[in-house]
């Protein structure tokens, strides 16, 4: 069955979701297309819109003590839980019209589409559009998914903003209630299920042109600073035999780090030198330092472990041939977040009798599927974005690769919706 | 015959050449030992101190049109053309008290040895300090061996500094004349010889435990800019096999710039990439841009060349193989400038006779030496310096190592006056 051939009992409709996308993207900063970052007066219009879209609708909307803006579809059993999908509505500075808001729309679609269709889950269906979820001036992402699942901590709350305002007042600005953070928001079983859709802001599904990405794992990411120390010798009095150049040590890290995370048993992973600096930088004096940081990304925790045992390993081995010294320190680390298994097999078997191409993959981002997931069962569905361009203006999907993802999450919602 | 029975007919004191050394040293800017940069009145001071030295041993002085003071001690037949010896008083900031200073002293020493031992020379000797040879406000180097070529160009002269002097202001301060360096100031034939003494700034010599380092060459050096191209993707949401990494290219490429450099049949040369930068530089970009700076060096014009085809062909090998673009743009090309046959013959054959261990080696830093040798015979005496360490408060040679190869300069100075 192709996908032109199949029909869902609850069709999405094209020109909706291309219609809210075009509209929400214009609450955009003037001359920086497109820029709606948190806490702006952008951003609150741009939610006074969305409530308002959620009221036409007859949702119940509030916003919870996290900022987060939720519309509630009452369901035909309303002693159940809550199935849920959503993202987020701000951008980065400068960003696309697609990141976040894609998810915030979509969620209204399945409600706008079961309202045509006059179709009534059993759950009740909340659309979830969450508070901050790119990196803002308080220095922490996914602020409402966090404070949902009750991670913020009264130091994140305390955070200082350039412009002298707390985590706290943002939060407050924007309707939630800061007060009332100290406590998770949402617990186990205060959600039946939460699915988000979302670009997959990299190549594989177009390169290999599919329709959907059955997310399996949000990647775990641990970022080791790595400190190289030779010696800065004048690059014409030193030859080769005496020399203890950082740089060439660091290089030789750096294509080991690479041919490592490519072998197939460590699949997939990803390693990532995006960040190094050289001391003193001056093309006559053989590099005296080099500081680094290695990124590494798996949806697998052991692979995470066991790759960062062999780079340590490895760091060390080519100092000791090189004859230059090594510090490593961790700089950061996350864990991996598995999504749950039923809700992946939902996506694909929707997608799968919609006749859409789809593959399972990690995602590399992080998401705030990824917070949702510490106390619900959490599920993501992507969709292929051009030449892989996001957080910036060429961000690009078409209607109808949107039109395939949405549909697909229209139709795990309705059979998750089905189990008891 | 071991050094301490080798006897000298003009031996050098180490005690006057220590004393020298330490008067010089005095002339620095106070709490920033050891500055005395070229053009300041701490310069001037210094030339004056050494100006009296000169007088005392009843030279003849003058500063020529180039800046250079000249000390002239007439010879027993003064038809024939000068023998010289020499280098520079002034020093990098922060630098050290023997880096040009030796060369100045060691000069000196000549004279007051020849006047001790009543040793009368057949050529005129000349003691010079030649005018700014370390890199100073004008961004030029060795001004004044560049004025007694001819080298410096109209532009040369009209360059500014950050005070608004030009070049030309500067050399007149110095008691030059601007005006007179249209031409070049010594013609072929105008000097019969010239020595520099200088520490080697690197660890070859003292590595081997060796005395005296007869120059060969002072190396050429060709300076490329290699400017990589790749794509600045997400770090998370990019395959391994879906990346075109710049970083990885670039590393690629120096690990092979080095393994290369230490290639035998290449030998001596050396491969630095000193200079390099990373683009955008954040640790969750696969970087997609890299700048860097390949220098090579060698005494070799061929190796130079053999060299630079070999890195832009693996330049574009590596970025062929990895998907990124790369540019190369030469930065800058210096010849290699060969010392005379005849002066590294008198200069290894006085160490022998004196029963110093010597070997043959490049220079890899530029030197005044590297000027002179556009107009006459020209040589260099390297000696060891602890741990290579130079341009720095911690340059050091003990007077055991500078009484060792001043003595080789007085002996090669007498036995090429005995030439015919």
């Amino acid at each position: 069955m192709s996908a032109k051939e199949a029909t869902s009992t609850v069709p999405v409709s094209v020109d909706r979701l291309t219609k809210r996308l075009e509209t929400l993207s214009t609450f955009t900063e003037p001359g920086k297309p497109w820029q709606r970052t948190a806490f702006s007066s952008l951003h609150l219009a741009a939610r006074e819109w969305l409530r308002a879209e959620m009221q036409a609708l007859d949702l119940d909307t509030h916003i919870d003590a996290g900022g987060n803006l939720i519309g509630r579809l009452h369901g035909t059993s309303n002693g159940l839980a809550p199935l849920a999908s959503g993202s987020h509505s701000d951008t980065v500075p400068s960003g696309g019209r697609f990141d976040g808001a894609l998810g915030v729309i979509a969620a209204l679609e399945v409600v706008s589409a079961l309202r045509d269709a006059g179709y009534r889950l059993r759950h009740p269906f909340e659309v979830i559009d969450f508070l901050a979820e790119e990196p803002n001036q308080y220095g922490l992402s996914c602020i409402g998914s966090r404070a949902m699942a009750g991670e913020l901590t009264a130091e994140n709350l305390g955070v200082t903003a350039p412009d002298g305002t707390t985590l706290a007042e943002g939060i407050r600005l924007m309707g939630g209630d800061p007060d009332k953070l100290t406590t998770p928001l949402r617990r186990h079983g205060d959600m039946a299920g939460f699915v988000e859709i979302h670009i997959e802001q990299g190549r594989v599904l177009e390169s290999a042109e599919e329709d959907i990405g059955v997310v399996t794992a949000i990647v775990g990411i641990t970022r080791i600073a790595v400190d190289i120390e030779g010696r800065a010798d004048h690059s014409g009095a030193t030859p080769m035999g005496l020399r203890k150049d950082a740089l060439v040590a660091a290089s030789k890290m750096i294509a080991a780090f690479e041919a490592q995370a490519k072998q197939e048993f460590y699949s997939p992973m990803v390693a990532t030198v995006g960040k190094l600096e050289v001391f003193p930088n001056a093309s006559n004096v053989i590099p005296g330092k080099v500081a680094f940081v290695l990124e590494i990304r798996s949806g697998q925790p052991k692979t995470l472990a066991q790759y960062q045992k062999w780079a340590d390993w490895t760091i060390r081995d080519v100092a000791g041939e090189q004859g230059v010294s090594a510090r490593t320190r961790i700089l950061g680390k996350s864990d991996a977040v598995a999504m749950d298994t039923d809700l992946q097999l939902a996506i694909s078997d929707a997608a799968s009798a919609a006749g859409l191409k789809y593959r399972s993959m990690p995602s590399g981002a992080g998401h705030d599927a990824a917070h949702v997931a510490l106390f619900a069962p959490a599920g993501m569905i992507f969709i292929p974005c051009l030449d892989g361009r996001s957080h910036c203006p060429e961000e690009f999907c078409t209607p109808e690769q949107i039109a395939k993802g949405v549909q697909n999450l229209v139709d795990a919602i309705i059979a998750l919706d089905a189990r008891d």
